[in-house]
């Protein structure tokens, strides 16, 4: 006999597929197709695994990865919301709420706590921990943007206050992680690929 | 100035991007695509989170999804091969092991090992944490091809002998998801999913 647990487990699992089907704005660098959340949240994992040893603090990679896991799976029912989108995130905070009762609610309730309670976190964006994996969730599309020659950067007009805004979290976490993507952002901007 | 090291890192980074265009033969539970490597390795690395508790013994979760993380990064150069490809599986390992030197080479030395020595482990499947990762491997598209009606097993008139034989890790890894693996391959063989 299967238990009540175990079944609410894979139903749950069966459920992340839809994870594969959740499009960002952000395109692969190769400007094929635009990125899905599972994709995203694998390439951020592992991007963590590379650039940890460059947090200003010691932190703890292994629930910094359990958060950049569980990050996105508010947005199953939710949907992407464009960081640069102001309408859609009026309401974004409400949405996901709502959400995250019904895609965690799917497991047996100790498990979902502790699910959401990393999701929680990475949301509060106030722990060490915290601020790394916005800081790695916020980097990837600069790279995808700059290595695919503008993005979304130049299909919405971005300008250099808006991507400094949206970095901020990596001042806060990597001295040398941050002067590298103000760099990059700057090399950016006389490209023309993000406006002055 | 930005040092050697990290400028390696990004360049691994991006190169990572490739990962979302290596595809899988397994299809998304919708059946609207095949899977890509990127994305199959978030669902097994969540998965692992959501089922360690049923490992046999005790296991160290966040070395299993680091190894999930990596476990198919070599398939940038080496392509995916069908698990049950009996000729592309014959020079897997060769086509593998060259594509580890040069994914895993364009990081700094130290880096590179760390990485590959995670690899090595996953795939030698002797750990008590490489048969539990393996086992979110195998288990994720028997997920997929149950759920979306046959998959895979049905395309490729794959037998239950052969999805035993795929699956094997999982017995000596979870007691509890081995016996639910092996009803759940039953009522597909009923079903008419796999052949007999």
């Amino acid at each position: 006999m299967t238990s009540e647990r175990l079944l609410r487990d894979i139903e749950f699992i069966v459920e992340l597929d839809k994870m594969k089907s959740i499009f960002r704005q952000t395109t692969l660098i190769d400007k094929s197709r635009r990125e899905n959340d599972a994709e995203h949240s694998w390439h951020i994992s592992i991007m963590a695994m590379v650039l940890w040893e460059y947090a200003d603090e010691d932190i703890d990679l292994f629930k910094v990865i359990k958060m950049l896991l569980v990050h996105d799976l508010v947005e199953i029912y939710a949907g992407d919301t464009f960081c640069y989108d102001q309408k859609g995130n009026a309401d974004k905070k409400e949405r996901e709420l709502k959400a995250a009762d019904k895609i965690y609610g799917i497991l047996s309730e100790d498990k979902a706590t502790e699910m959401r309670i990393l999701w929680e976190e990475f949301e509060e964006m106030e722990t060490k921990e915290a601020l790394f994996a916005a800081s790695m969730d916020r980097l990837q599309p600069i790279f995808s943007n700059y290595f695919s020659g503008g993005g979304t950067w130049t299909k919405y007009s971005i300008t250099k206050a808006e991507v400094h805004k949206r970095i901020a979290p990596l001042e806060k976490s990597s001295g040398e992680l941050w002067e590298f993507a103000l760099n990059l952002i700057e090399d950016a901007v006389e490209r023309g690929y993000i406006k002055p």
